[in-house]
């Protein structure tokens, strides 16, 4: 018998999900998928997922990558099984054979995050699920400043839940804040990796100078002390979402999953 | 005590309603915001409230206007106080005193209603409460011929639940199906007003054509025949959002309301 890694591209709506990651008891994204691909393949126990973005409660994904290793399983009869047999907040989007070297977590080289705001009254209550409603209006062109002083290979612990042996230094490749026409303000996050929260603290340090409460060079001093701050606040997660997994071609696939194995421990 | 006409620019998820129109029993917007009116203003019995397109179950507004009478209401400590007694589904946007001659129903000018499909697989699960998933591709060109066939002053009696009495005349000003960037069909319908059912039943219409069922003169021949054909779906709710009400400029108002009135007397 020999395994086949599966590439799964997956969407969902983690407003009734504990995150990504199994928990016990807990209705989890990884759970319920893992739970489908054994009933559909009626396998004795679940196959373990590998994703490349291990959301937090209540975050959402349209462009989450995961893997699995199955017995001879043909990619497009377990598409076409799993479609009709997953939950109706989950989505498989595609559904592949990986190439050689792939693995969704420690291949990618670029994960790229929106979290989106509403700070006018009146919000709208189609995208309530997925769009944060904020008390006070936010001067995006001070949040743009203040990102300066965050974007580029910095540690990032004073935006991270510690983690015992972790490495917090990641390269923040874009944070980039900006009103969209319909009055959003949807802020677009690219990194390397992030580690556990950091997403929703940059956002934390970018409306506390958007609120006028900072200066701009603030959220550079914050970076700094590399120690988190109780003035940095974690952003709700329902604002999140996961929107786009990058890999490189595929000649470079294991070769970039034994680097990122070599410096990274902490899950992403 | 004078009655003081108050508009309210109402926006809502049309998910956990049965409609806009209050039914003993059932969970209604008006019966919603009746109730939370009186709540807030310690009324004996609720105030009727008249609105410029009752939407069906399920069918979502972010430009719904209604009109209500209050002795004596100041808007703006109406509009806190209803703003927090809310459901968590109904979002007020606005809150005014209405101008002189301003009738919510038979004043507007036009509605616009846009509805939303996705025809491709690997749906949103963010957007799966506005958008509805169709199984096979559209032709939007086709469906936009099949439009043309339509727009203009006509007996729409075709696409209307006939009501004793109502004439089905209305004029349809825009019925305009385009491929948003992100891949979704959505429909833009403008009308000086709809009769029941009407927007789901042309888009029945139109989603044929865009599936190959039919030739866009089709849709002619169904408008020509003036009585409903078991050929034209009406098409499910959830994707259908009340997106704007016009209104003439206010020295019209009244005229307007008079006149329409006159012609109309069934629920637009």
């Amino acid at each position: 018998m020999t395994d086949v890694r599966i590439r799964l591209d997956l969407a969902y709506d983690g407003s009734a999900f504990h995150g990504w990651a199994a928990q016990p008891g807990l209705r989890t994204v990884q759970g319920e998928v893992e739970a489908a691909i054994a009933t559909v393949l009626r396998l004795d126990s679940p196959a373990p997922l590998t994703c490349a973005g291990r959301t937090d409660a209540g975050v959402h994904a349209r462009g989450q990558v995961a893997h699995v290793d199955l017995d001879g399983v043909d990619p497009e009869t377990l598409a076409r099984r799993l479609q009709r047999f997953l939950p109706d907040d989950v989505t498989l989007v595609a559904c592949s054979p990986a190439p050689p070297g792939f693995d969704a977590r420690f291949s990618a080289t670029e994960r790229r995050y929106v979290y989106r705001l509403r700070d006018t009254p009146g919000g709208d209550p189609l995208t309530r699920g997925f769009v944060v409603a904020h008390r006070s209006s936010l001067d995006v062109a001070a949040m743009a400043a203040a990102a300066e002083h965050l974007v580029g290979e910095h540690d990032f612990a004073s935006f991270c839940k510690q983690r015992e042996g972790a490495t917090t230094i990641r390269t923040l490749l874009e944070l980039r804040p900006e009103r969209l026409p319909d009055g959003l303000v949807a802020t677009t996050v690219r990194a390397d990796a992030f580690c556990h929260s950091m997403v929703r603290s940059l956002m934390g340090a970018l409306v506390a100078v958007g609120e006028g409460r900072y200066e701009a060079a603030w959220a550079g001093q914050i970076l700094a002390a590399t120690e988190r701050d109780p003035r940095v606040t974690v952003m709700p997660a329902h604002g999140l979402v996961l929107e786009e997994v990058v890999y490189p071609p595929d000649d470079q696939l294991a070769a970039r999953a034994a680097e990122a194995r070599n410096v990274r421990t902490a899950p992403e």
